[in-house]
């Protein structure tokens, strides 16, 4: 099978969003007017993103997850992407697979894809996905003011928890680890969520490198610090998951573990109620785990009001 | 030198089309009201697409030129981009190299780098560039009509050129490989050409594969056919490679060479004298070599007007 045919058999479907979609030298588009276009890609490569033996639906799934996880960290509604993918050999079943994970995903939050690249190389998929924000309601990074409460949606460190298992760091009994794998290899962006806190998150980041870490960007770019109640995160891994997990192990998972594609974001105590009811809606659980705060470093604190130090390090790829 | 700094140090720039540049989750930008985006995406992988031993700037500069000669093919302005890159390691010297010659070309069409992804693995270049159109003055590959005169910019075949020598299948004068390979290694998107063809073409696409296979999608999504003067096409490459290319070398350079980033376009016989004159206008050369018809093939016609067979092949990445 050609290049042209590989296209045509597994990702070319009729243009919906799109005034002309796969095919021509470039798609055509035309956003709406009044909303601002927020856009992002992520490249992922095995052995460095997923394991060589992970099944190609799940890996589909997941590349498309974490690019629209970023556009759920602005509250952007997702509209279309383009997929680049170098393959080492056209595997029809692979690619089978690869394409329903992708399109299923991609159909769920009405995200057409309208083109593409495809070579011969080592696997590497790349993404770029674009979504639209009314003009001046995109949450940034740098709008958390001091005295914001800070949040987290959804369950931290599950990801980690399966990757120790994959490493053979640990063992876990199999449902908990088929339930842990399972929130590694097809995370659940948070995309309505992510919509619900416009006008209410004064700033907002997705977790991919570790909770720690992307707060740390938040931190940064509003010129602000934090303090974090590690009573508030002991309990951020599902529950099912918490009595699996090596007590040493569970603090490591939470703060650091990435992978997540959950949200950190920060809002105004008086919006505390609002903010539940966002969560309500998007039937996603948030958690308040601290404040920001005016200098500038990330306290963790103990049950007992402690400072207790930071010696958590998030993800980094030339680290 | 860890991921954030590497992007810190030699991509990131103020931004000034993006309302948000790269350092949020997703860059956020506003289009102009009453365009179209234009968006394409390609992936460069090294063996692949280019060798090794390549110089970094001269590879920066391709790697966005093959992108922006997408938007040409479309008659779009260049606008924005996206790059995501995998890097075996950190090497500071090349970095400077290959971001230096990726904004050097950006900065001469007003091109921003609004965000991207860098991460470790096989070197791999992806990038993803939008562009703006006039609603409606996309020009597509569907567009030809029976009757139109059939047209290239530009020289062919000096790229497969260079590649012959360097796969030590032929050997040239220094001069001309080094005239050459500068052709394959940096080429020129012929993006104010494919503005000033706007209204005039009727369908256009960028010669990549090879002028028979990209032609060859034109007459596909036009459901026409064309017929090539040969006599037209010996004189495409360039007078001064012409007398360093083995005679029976040359057809094939030109005719199916690749990596050539001209424009190949129909338009109507009343428009001569208009493209001739939308190539002065963009300092580019244009030549006729022949016209669309209505019997759905390909046909090469020597100076007699004798039928040749077509026995070129275009580039398939996994033909």
């Amino acid at each position: 099978m050609g290049e042209f045919d590989l296209i045509e058999r597994y990702f070319k479907r009729p243009a919906r969003q799109a005034d002309v979609g796969i095919g021509d030298d470039c798609a055509i588009w035309t956003p709406a007017v009044g909303y601002q276009l927020a856009i992002s890609t992520d490249m992922l490569v095995e052995g460095r993103h997923f394991l060589s033996t992970v099944d190609p639906a799940r890996l589909g799934h997941k590349s498309l997850a974490v690019n629209l996880s970023d556009l759920a960290a602005c509250g952007a509604t997702p509209k279309v992407f383009l997929l680049s993918l170098s393959l080492p050999h056209v595997d029809e079943a692979w690619l089978a697979g690869f394409s329903e994970g992708l399109l299923t995903l991609a159909d769920a939050h009405a995200c057409e894809l309208i083109g593409g690249d495809t070579t011969q190389g080592p696997l590497n998929i790349s993404i770029t996905v674009m979504g639209e924000v009314p003009r001046g309601q995109a949450i940034l990074r740098s709008g958390a003011h001091v005295g914001d409460d800070l949040y987290v949606s959804g369950h931290l460190g599950d990801a980690r928890l399966a990757l120790e298992a994959f490493r053979g760091h640990i063992s876990l009994p199999q449902s908990v680890f088929d339930a842990a794998r399972c929130r590694m290899e097809t995370p659940t962006p948070r995309v309505s969520l992510g919509q619900a806190l416009r006008g209410l998150a004064t700033s907002m980041a997705d977790i991919s490198d570790g909770l720690l870490g992307d707060l740390g960007h938040i931190l940064k770019a509003s010129q602000v610090g934090a303090e974090i109640d590690l009573s508030a995160t002991a309990s951020l891994m599902a529950a099912a998951h918490q009595w699996a997990c090596p007590p040493d192990l569970l603090q490591t998972c939470v703060l650091s573990g990435g992978d997540d594609y959950e949200l950190v974001f920060s809002a105004p105590p008086a919006a505390r109620a609002q903010v539940q009811h966002a969560g309500q809606l998007a039937n996603t659980r948030i958690s308040r785990i601290g404040r920001i705060t005016a200098h500038r470093e990330l306290l963790l604190r103990d049950a007992n009001g402690q400072s207790v130090p930071n010696s958590f390090r998030s993800f980094d790829h030339f680290a």
